[in-house]
């Protein structure tokens, strides 16, 4: 059982979850082979039965759950960080805080073939996986210990991941986790001195100076941020105001997954297929109040540098790359 | 000339370095050979004009600058990510901040010879890289620019080493990062909530648990902390409540060199030799207010896990090994 603990002086949270030991990848150096061979992905077409059972799929009617037939297929991850069953039961020591390890952590599996990826897939199945993102967050929300859902994805060993079937992942969490509050002190504080949502504002002035801006669709816009961390670090947002991923219309997603493709081909053309992450900003879940202020948006990371001792210490990047000359070599890409 | 800019959002600031593009292994992907040959490394005794002049050096009495003879070696880093000369000018546009990227980027030289690393120096050797250190912040204190001085050190390709002739670094800067702020934040909460030290309280409750703890000497603690992010996170900590390691004086530096040494000894055989990054926590500098509450401290962060999606999204860490089982692990090479 997995268990969450509070530093004392910072106030983060963190995970500690020995049962993933039995990865040892997790915490041994040597380097690792990241699963390439089809006969034993358990992600793959046919082979659904060594996946935990599935919690969502998209597949022809009439085709029994957990079998082949399906385009898109979510599955509890086999080594979760946090475990679905039980209470939070917060307990102190002193000056120590912890609670159980509560929460949910799925695997969304993008296709039932081992070679596909999320940047060449068809709009429509690529649409798909998203929709099985929004439908999971619609589901977990109705668990009330939740307060936040994290979709993710890391692709690539330097990534962090450990399958090379594509797959994106879901955490719920039953606290709001720090970089969350963080925006959302931001959001706050910016309303609160300028009447006006930050990453509107943000939208407009990438608008009107233009040199970091990728390219629009009717309902995103896609560039590069103008603070930077990681060497061509991506924003894709919608440019109507919304708080929340899960509220995307059917029209929205779909729009939003062409948009999101073109991006990632642009990527793999300048940058030779990198490594990447994606981490989906979205608003905290079953708040006690009313609904802070937020506005939903995906950040996509390639993993071109690495990060050392003085990020470690600080919490400051360097990035040897600015973003207009970053914006300046995708474009022609796109 | 690099340039700090601060997201709107989340208020962090970024250093955007574009000068250090000229290594490429800062933003591609492909593999680097972290140099392994003495006749080519830049901090090898003999190669001194490779380097930036010495800003500090160890050397018998009577022997030029720049030339041999040093036990250690302090020089300007010749791809800085921040530049010491100028104003920081800092601006506006619209909703975006920025200032001119000013600061100080310098490189320790820990011994003259190539395979030489810091755990296995002799105790007065290592010493004497914490001395530079030492005398380093004193020095760069005295620039009324500076508000934070980070002292940190990536050994191994997986912890951002570029060079493998062992070395630590420092790295001024114009704004208090936004861990320091964080911890801060802490040590003054917990400080109003309970009349005390926060770091000082953690030492006390890590004796009294004693499960977290690797060893202890006449001024330091050795331990695993309670919430560690990473497998084998190790905090140094003095025992005596310190604001600044600056404020050091030479016995409690030897003191705190045995002590590391003898925790480095401790990972090399237990976790073979494992890359790893240090980060020196110390109260920030030319404060204009009254010092605020700090409690210095050394934390060494093993290499063995890979960050993704997940932490990058939430700021949350996932262990995969508690710290009381890393303590139990590492006691019996100490």
């Amino acid at each position: 059982m997995s268990e969450l603990r509070r530093d004392p002086i910072s106030g983060r949270w963190v995970i500690i979850a020995p049962d993933r030991g039995s990865r040892p990848q997790d915490y041994e150096s040597s380097s690792v082979n990241v699963n390439s061979k089809k006969d034993s992905c358990p992600f793959c077409e046919g082979n659904e039965s060594e996946t935990p059972p599935e919690v969502y799929a998209e597949r022809a009617e009439g085709l029994p759950a957990d079998g082949p037939g399906w385009t898109v297929r979510v599955v509890s991850n086999k080594y979760p960080a946090l475990q679905i069953e039980g209470d939070l039961d917060p307990s102190s020591s002193g000056i120590y805080h912890s609670m159980r390890g509560i929460g949910a952590h799925e695997v969304l599996i993008e296709s039932p073939r081992h070679d596909d990826e999320l940047a060449t897939l068809s709009d429509d199945a690529r649409t798909g996986v998203f929709r099985a993102a929004r439908e999971r967050i619609l589901d977990l929300t109705g668990d009330r210990r939740f307060r936040y859902i994290q979709v993710f994805k890391n692709r690539g060993f330097e990534a962090g991941a450990t399958l090379d079937h594509g797959h994106s992942q879901l955490i719920a969490t039953p606290t709001v986790p720090r970089r969350l509050d963080e925006a959302l002190a931001g959001f706050a504080i910016h309303e609160r001195a300028n009447g006006a949502c930050v990453l509107c504002q943000i939208v407009k002035q990438e608008r009107d100076e233009g040199s970091r801006i990728l390219f629009e669709s009717s309902e995103f816009v896609v560039f590069q941020p103008f603070a930077a961390r990681f060497p061509f670090e991506t924003w894709v947002v919608p440019t109507r105001h919304a708080a929340a991923f899960e509220d995307a219309s059917d029209e929205l997603l779909a729009d939003f997954s062409r948009v999101l493709g073109r991006a990632l081909r642009a990527f793999r053309n300048v940058l030779e297929d990198p490594p990447y992450n994606f981490v989906l900003h979205t608003a905290p879940i079953n708040e006690p109040g009313p609904r802070p202020l937020f506005h939903w948006k995906l950040e996509v990371m390639p993993k071109l540098s690495r990060v050392a001792g003085f990020e470690w210490g600080t919490g400051f990047y360097i990035n040897a790359v600015s973003p207009e000359d970053a914006a300046a070599r995708l474009r022609p890409a796109l």
